[in-house]
């Protein structure tokens, strides 16, 4: 993804989308398909959208479409890509996204799994500084492509693999989107006599409350690590209740002997 | 606790009684007694404590003692009050420390219970702007008191019963020490690949992670809406948790049907 005149084809033109044109139309021509998408809001973007064909036959394609759409794409766009393009995606996992990008896309098609650490929410004042994790899948171009973001957008870049990605992700991300759904759905919750860190735990909650559903579903279904993070979440959460309990019996107990 | 030459009693110089004995000092003499610290730790801060007599004996009496001792702590200093004093705790809920001030307390001594809803690390920039909750128990001067906090030390008073505080205290304090608690329990957490929501829980928990383990326990079990609360947080956490585990079973039964 070297800053260069040759245009860049995104399929997906979303929520992650937007961001992606709009942070991207400074450095390359785009051309972005996305069927789900009406002509009048292309329009009202002001882009004017393009076929899946000249999307795909860009030299970089980018992917943002909902990772559990990810293999119907893979396959419909494998017979437009050019030999040597290189295919990346943005998904919110890597494991599977990676494994399906490998298995569906020809030999000769360099292909680069990236998650950027951040959505529209917390992009809202730029780029600068946030972070994307950008892992090698084939070829040779992921340190290329991570100086880019470095040095064209003021992305912190991390490289590293699925695996290792999919198990911080889903610590990361799985505890914050369950918190955040459990406390969205305890609402109407209190405004007023709240402490600083209530103020933080609802800031955040405020950061992801609006993610796409498809998000949610990457993070907590799509990630092969996020049950396991639930599972531990909830049998200390479990062990914290019982001790809370058992300390009111213990309580109640000393005042019937005193 | 008009601003005055008469002195200020401080009964408890913990964490919290340490906070108050500092922003209070510019306003009035303290008397200051806690038999649990020692003379080397109150000649540290630079203060020569007293008996628990000269501290009872002010026109102005704070308790900044566990909500667990609070019962104890009344009986001892009831004796040694002033007609016409006015005593105050700061505990982290109301309800109960209302009930034994008002059991315990000589009738003639005014009572305001306050909760300042912060603690030393929300307080380390200042006091200005932070909350606290007033509420008049006996007598008529928690409105005095309300001016003085709003004026001499720039919190934000929210004037209120017991009953509506815990109310609101056991969804604000409780989720939070109860999240706080569990994500404590699951380090080491990952700290590189992490989005700006979840630095905002992680920093959340960092405010609360240090208090005194007596503030957990007046939060989740002196706080009667306490439980209840937990109750419908874990209960919302397992249907979240239920329907992602029926998802999964949903997209392999028709992954097994295709």
């Amino acid at each position: 993804m070297p800053v260069s005149p040759s245009p860049i084809g995104l399929i997906g033109f979303g929520a992650f989308g937007r961001l992606v044109a709009e942070h991207l139309a400074p450095h390359a021509g785009l051309r972005i398909h996305d069927p789900f998408v009406t002509p009048a809001a292309f329009a009202a973007a002001g882009i004017a959208p393009c076929t899946l064909a000249e999307a795909a036959a860009c030299p970089v394609v980018i992917l943002a479409t909902p990772v559990s759409g990810l293999a119907e794409v893979v396959r419909a766009i494998a017979p437009h890509l050019q030999p040597g393009a290189l295919v990346l995606d943005v998904g919110s996992v890597k494991v599977r996204p990676a494994a399906i990008m490998r298995a569906g896309l020809p030999a000769g098609i360099d292909i680069v799994a990236t998650h950027p650490l951040f959505g529209p929410q917390s992009a809202r004042d730029g780029l600068s500084g946030l972070k994307i994790a950008v892992c090698p899948v084939r070829g040779t171009r992921a340190r290329r492509v991570g100086a880019f973001l470095r040095r064209a957008l003021g992305l912190t870049v991390i490289l590293t693999t699925p695996e290792d990605h999919d198990r911080e992700a889903a610590a990361v991300q799985g505890l914050t989107h369950l918190i955040a759904k459990v406390l969205v759905a305890m609402e109407p919750l209190p405004t007023r006599m709240t402490t600083r860190s209530f103020d933080l735990v609802m800031q955040a909650v405020g950061m992801v409350r609006h993610d796409a559903p498809e998000v949610y579903h990457a993070i907590e279904r799509e990630n092969p690590y996020a049950a396991e993070v639930r599972r531990r979440f909830f049998d200390l959460a479990a062990r914290m209740d019982g001790e809370l309990g058992e300390g009111v019996q213990v309580e109640e107990k000393v005042l019937l002997d005193a």
